[in-house]
């Protein structure tokens, strides 16, 4: 498996063509910043979280994101309904478990999240994948306290014990399914320091997954694009504040050449 | 009716003059964005949904903007309180139908607010305004799948019915209260690619209602300065997240003389 | 008690070495800026509010912020958990009551909070710290209707009551603890046209608290450095969108020689 700069530029076109309905529900930091990178590569945003109205708002998306970074009752009810919904549906469900292994809460809404109905694609960082299966991991309030190498196993067995994708993010992003893994190895430090960009690289895989059959290729395309756009920006940034800006305009006008120039992956 | 570039002017200064009070019950997206826009205008924007407060806070306000973008109950509870209360202070209430159209429970639930106590204004895009009243109308997520012209009709009827003014934002924003139409024709696509500005243009009608008696020409002045501000942004931006910073700063240094070049505005 | 450029800038060495982990308890309107700023000196913000785990999430932070600016029953709950198990923990807390004094309830709540679990800091504006104690201010929405000179007794009564540091924010800060006052002078008007910056400014107190044992010292550090980087960003920017860039991108790289060259502070 690898994938190329022509694939990715063609499926970000699609998503700008297509412009589908990715179906949010997420913590209340990063929806704002989640919401503006999905129309800036062109998608449909919509958060809805109330009981009452997500199957109906399932029923409208091409994709479904779930993240469960501020967590309460409601919104678990919410969750697990737009999941069975999706599932129904046939659409794809990415989980982004943030803050797995800080909290039993957490930890707990996680597993039940992907036992009751297996996601498509996980996307966290290395400790919240490793809380996913392990109780011997802590993590560090939302950040990461493991190194990704240490969370690969645990990605495979969760890939192939729930038949998704799973992508373990940080300095290089990790996609495994079953056997398979490649590697992305774009991005920079900065982007550490601005909140909601792992929420965003989920997001990303929402609407990378609502063009493209392949989730493996989907979230590859997102972490790349992610990855790419990030390093383009931090180039031209005095800090986090600036990155913020410059990231939303280079995500928006990303071209086939900027990502063929940039684009650093391979097979682990 | 016209609008001139000094009427809006001089609105916009009574607004930094008098620094009203704006209780916003607003969705979790566009909170910061809004609260943002209302300050760059000189206005004190307020949150408050607690069922707990919401009459004790209107009772501070000069306006009232109601905005169902992520609705759950308890939040309509305190909409419902809210807006009972700004029609028994006699200040003007804007209601945004974020999503009307797109799940019963938006499509009802902005349909009671209607019935039970009619707003001052009410402003959506096509798709919103036609679901506030025809039950044909679908709407994609929270964007329009309706043309502005097919909603003009609808906006009359419910101007008639109940007794308020109605903008039907999109390309071309049209006012119309009875038999009156306004258009305004500000405005540059790559607001589309920005999430919330839908919901500022309702927060800015509340910023203009609270100090100018007439509600259709309030809206008037918030829609054009919206487009004007924002067709300034967009000429000097590289993306949608330049954009972004240069929409607050023309929004907080807009002059008549930048007004009166560009205000496109004419009678339908 | 004076304080030097010196230990504001060890100070900020020491969060960026050891990353606290700084918990947020705040309001929706300002989740995202509070968190963005928290990174830009080098925490590690976390924010959680239900009551299933904000204990746990206590026991891995070295500081939990409270922030009462969109109250609910839920919420208040969770403060009031977290606050217990700070003080268990020997954790600092730092409590902000926005809006205090506009409504029954926001007096209510705050004043509860520091009754049964007093705060090792709290940080308002005038008005918001005489409502705390005095039944006759009124603030204004969320902003201050009051003169920061007006509060400072009331500050001293708090501190001493409590046995809590006291900040009032305005145009000047003062820090209050018993007899003692320090006042900041540094800022810029443009901050009162961003949204969140006092709640900012009572993050960065938690980021702050979380590495310096005297909290005294924290507040007049944190208020130090939210001048400093605030009249640094306003001198480079066109307006309120372009500030809140700077801001970030300033606070991330403050030098011992910009705080040096620009801290005002002074006994009163």
């Amino acid at each position: 498996m690898k994938i190329t700069a022509k694939e990715i530029y063609e499926s970000l076109e699609a998503i700008h063509r297509e412009s589908p309905v990715v179906h949010n529900i997420t913590n209340y930091v990063v929806m704002n910043i989640t919401a503006n990178a999905l129309l800036a590569v062109g998608a449909s945003p919509v958060m809805a979280h109330a009981e009452e109205e997500v199957t109906e708002m399932v029923n409208l998306a091409s994709s479904l994101v779930i993240n469960i970074g501020t967590l309460s009752e409601h919104w678990i009810k919410a969750m697990f309904l737009a999941a069975t919904q999706a599932a129904k549906q046939g659409i794809p469900c990415i989980l982004d478990p943030v803050g797995a292994g800080a909290t039993a809460y957490r930890t707990r809404t996680a597993r039940e999240l992907i036992n009751r109905q297996p996601p498509t694609i996980i996307r966290g960082n290395a400790s919240e994948i490793m809380a996913l299966y392990d109780d011997q991991t802590k993590t560090k309030g939302v950040d990461s306290a493991a190194s990704s190498d240490d969370a690969i196993s645990m990605a495979r067995i969760l890939s192939e014990t729930y038949q998704c994708v799973v992508c373990v993010s940080g300095v290089v992003d990790y996609i495994v399914e079953g056997e398979k893994i490649l590697k992305i190895e774009n991005g920079h430090p900065l982007m550490s320091r601005v909140t909601g960009l792992g929420c965003t690289a989920s997001a990303l895989c929402g609407a990378f997954a609502a063009v493209e059959k392949n989730p493996f290729a989907a979230v590859a395309f997102a972490m790349a694009v992610m990855g790419i756009a990030g390093e383009m920006a931090a180039a031209v940034s005095a800090g986090p504040g600036s990155f913020q800006v410059h990231f939303l305009d280079h995500l928006h006008a990303l071209s086939q050449q900027q990502i063929s120039e940039r684009l650093k992956t391979g097979i682990e």
